[in-house]
């Protein structure tokens, strides 16, 4: 027997659609290098989206072909979003935080043919342009700059309009946009998304347990539109309509709550760096920064310490955590309160919020123990694996990697975790992150936030450093807030009452800053460089 | 070039999973035959849905074979929604009120090999038990009288429980349910649909602009489960661990109005009449009834008047309309207020929960008039056509019908509607109840509208009479409010402010009821039959 339902395939050329006839007049508002706001519709998004794909067209994109995108987050960057797929293309968003060598390995992998670049960032080109063979460099006028020849003005490459332009027929299983994947450890690896993967993780996103995307929403991404394409947030709201506030290259603390006070975001996301950043000002506000009284922020990229998430929650601003990552498009797991769990007081809920979140529908996802699959107890730890529709099953021209993949095909995230009997998901440590003592592991990320609720740190990264008796044994980096400071006994001290002895760190190096990668996040393998031995950190063992 | 995503398929068994693992102390409510409720939980139902698939599949159950229900609202239907699917087979909702002759003809159409029904149904399942080869009769005690063989006992028949049981592995495109349409013209037709339908309604329908299910939510489906599949609510109720709250067979305005008092729901959903027989006891509501102060209510299947959701508004309970048929899943378009229009005061707002909607997410909806596609300039009327992942193409063993479907694969729902320039859809008519007059067209459900919103009047049906000279001329027939009435003069003159004179009713006839179909529908084609003429009207034409 057979359904009798029609085979129409999910598409975002649906929500292209819909902004330009249901959602016309809904507003885009980009910050310009010079901080002045420029306002666009969803109207012109739709009919200039259609315009870059029939200019893509009429200059020889075919079916499958990249376009590399090098750019902040603006309007153009959305139009790029929805047009190259309009036109049968690949979106390659490239990440403008990384080397020009980098850069150019990455876009000679995914053999990108064109290149969509910000005036601001041409210097950045300029580092790698004889090391890729771009056909066409078509220069985003986001600072306005005159196009030097022979590359291309992204105005006029679209100037002939759209002209009847109809969007190309697809399988719901063809590319439309690819991400390569930070790659702390090896060479950078090319995610691709599908039409399918896009629009299902857009609406199982949007869920009201989840991002709850209304139209009576507007969205600010601090995220960045090159990183696992901004979490899918521009395509999620595409499809509902809603406002999207996008903050230039203006990522700093102040500039982004200049923004959040003049246009009144009510959802807003990024990497906890973002936010913790944000405290000290808001702390010192006299009043300078009104903040929408309904403004949600979802957290994502490592886990944000529930001392923050306190902190936050005293200026009236909710955060949630969601768990994800480039290969997983990226939300399959998000924090919220479960029905069961509503009558939990702030600061149970609070501790529900920092923990990577419960599964979503439509994804298998399972902890793998050294004894086989692990019961959700709260306790037993294993690696994270995941499967469903907007998981990735391998990498661009890679061969299959069973590190990477079981056998029954879940994604192995590398990240260490258990489950609690409620369903949410606890990380304890990048597997390589982890801290192996003594046959017992110890989790970096739990040592992190106990310190980082100190009053006196700013922030901390915990390493493993080789020991000749236990292997390994941890050692804190931290970064004291202005004009504070802590003797490692009292750091020692404040961490003792949630751990057992061997936990606490062996010792602590004092610096002025984490060191970060390209996406924010603390950079460890760095911090493992800088201290390959107890004698580089300047201790000397007992 | 090619989408490194999985081929994971869509699949209803992961909201089973999810009912078992993340949301098992939910709450399910069943209010029984005699009244008393019955308090289950999802892990309970998880449970117990397992172990009627390993029963039925005990049973001899083969994939694709179709098992018949005849059952009101219960935790045992839906124990049945995801039970027959996980064994492979296809749950097919008979409607227990078509009478026996018809509910034989579905049941031998779809070749149903057993069936699942309430012990409080078997008089009526008496009553075509020769006419349907059941292999097996399974009783649902719902009522608690024992079994008579060769009839099963429900209980009894899962009793094995499900013992290790896995749901049965499937393409997303198989299919797990089948609803025969009421079919006002011709012989009932069957929409089956499949995991990936299912999944992506239960995922658009859920969206916050939407149905807004989070698992805060509690839901009281007044709709049948029997009907459209219960316009898709088992399904995304699951999906979110959202509480359930069935009324078996109490659908007396007072029964419900009890159990909203008792249960708290926030949510629930059924047709117009539904709603409409509840205004007169709200209003003499001595505080009897305590409702959730955020109650939403979805109206579908019909239009509900402007003016009964400004009643029911004053009661605190929000109404908004979707549109959708047993063909669309059913919800294709849901009425809600878009991003724009936020600044409305709540006049304007009723009038926007009162039409059909803005279409949802991965539908293509159109509007095709005598000059193809209309404008959304809310004037141009046409046929509404829709076409998407969960609208029906073509009908279980009946030859493809140009009647219903157009060349490029969109549904002819036979309505006719325009939409206007922010999307929404308003339902002029069902084709066939439009009354043709003198070359012009008059829209029964807006007669029917402004003549509820009289002070006399409970109920309008309008309906089309041959006429000489017109063609064809408006008949009204009303049923008055308890005590009140009104001259034909007087409602003409009520109706003459937003219509012009050739638009108002040529006569009226009184009713005590308006006659109803199976689904609670004013059955126009009854009225049709009893006024044929004037005549029989007892008009004499001027």
């Amino acid at each position: 027997m057979r359904s009798t339902m029609q085979r129409v395939p999910l598409s975002i050329h649906n929500f292209l659609t819909r902004a330009g006839t249901l959602y016309r007049g809904v507003e885009l508002v980009s910050r310009l290098p010079d901080k002045s706001v420029k306002r666009t519709t969803y109207g012109q998004f739709h009919d200039r989206a259609l315009a870059l794909a029939a200019a893509l067209v009429g200059a020889g994109l075919k079916r499958g072909d990249r376009v590399a995108t090098l750019c902040w987050n603006h309007h153009w960057h959305l139009e790029a979003y929805f047009g190259i797929p309009a036109a049968g293309g690949v979106m390659h968003t490239l990440n403008l935080r990384l080397s020009g060598d980098e850069i150019a390995w990455i876009a000679n992998h995914a053999r990108d043919r064109f290149l969509i670049v910000d005036d601001i960032l041409l210097p950045l080109y300029e580092q790698f342009r004889d090391k890729v063979p771009f056909e066409k460099v078509i220069v985003v006028p986001f600072a306005g700059a005159p196009v030097a020849g022979p590359m291309l003005d992204y105005e006029a490459f679209i100037a002939g309009g759209a002209a009847g332009f109809v969007p190309l027929a697809h399988d719901e299983d063809d590319p439309i946009a690819m991400c390569y994947t930070s790659g702390t450890t090896g060479r950078p690896k090319g995610v691709v998304y599908s039409h399918r993967s896009t629009v299902l993780h857009s609406l199982v996103a949007s869920l009201p347990d989840h991002w709850g995307f209304s139209g009576r929403d507007s969205v600010l991404p601090v995220t960045p539109m090159f990183h696992a394409n901004c979490w899918g947030v521009p395509y999620a709201a595409v499809m509902m309509g809603i406002k999207l506030i996008f903050p230039g290259p203006h990522l700093h603390a102040e500039d982004l709550l200049d923004l959040f006070h003049a246009e009144q975001p009510t959802y807003s996301l990024g990497v906890p760096t973002i936010w913790l950043s944000m405290i000290p000002l808001l702390e010192a506000n006299d009043g300078r920064w009104k903040l929408h009284p309904d403004l949600r922020t979802l957290v994502g990229g490592a886990a944000m310490p529930e001392a923050a998430i306190r902190k936050f929650a005293e200026f009236g601003i909710a955060v949630a955590q969601g768990w994800g990552m480039t290969e997983t498009s990226p939300m399959a797991s998000m924090a919220y309160i479960k029905p069961e769990l509503q009558h939990l007081d702030a600061s149970a809920r609070v501790a529900r919020y920092a923990c990577a979140g419960v599964p979503t529908p439509v994804m298998d996802i399972r902890i793998m123990g050294d004894a086989g699959v692990a019961p959700w107890d709260g306790r037993t730890t294993g690696e994270l694996q995941v499967r469903g529709p907007y998981i990735t099953g391998g990498y661009h021209e890679v061969p299959t990697d069973p590190e990477k993949f079981t056998d029954d095909g879940f994604l192995r995230t590398g990240d260490v975790a258990s489950i609690d009997e409620h369903g949410y998901i606890r990380i304890a440590d990048r597997t390589k992150d982890l801290v192996k003592s003594g046959g017992e592991w110890i989790s970096s990320v739990d040592l992190e936030n106990a310190l980082m609720a100190h009053p006196a740190i700013a922030e901390a990264a915990v390493i493993a450093v080789p020991h000749p008796r236990w292997t390994e044994r941890p050692l804190a980096c931290v970064v004291f807030r202005q004009g504070r400071s802590a003797t490692p006994a009292e750091l020692n001290a404040h961490l003792a009452p949630g751990l057992a002895k061997w936990q606490l760190p062996d010792a602590y190096v004092v610096l002025p800053a984490i060191p970060r990668t390209s996406t924010g996040k603390f950079w460890k393998m760095k911090l493992r460089e800088m201290y390959p031995s107890w004698e580089a950190a300047g201790v000397r063992l007992a």
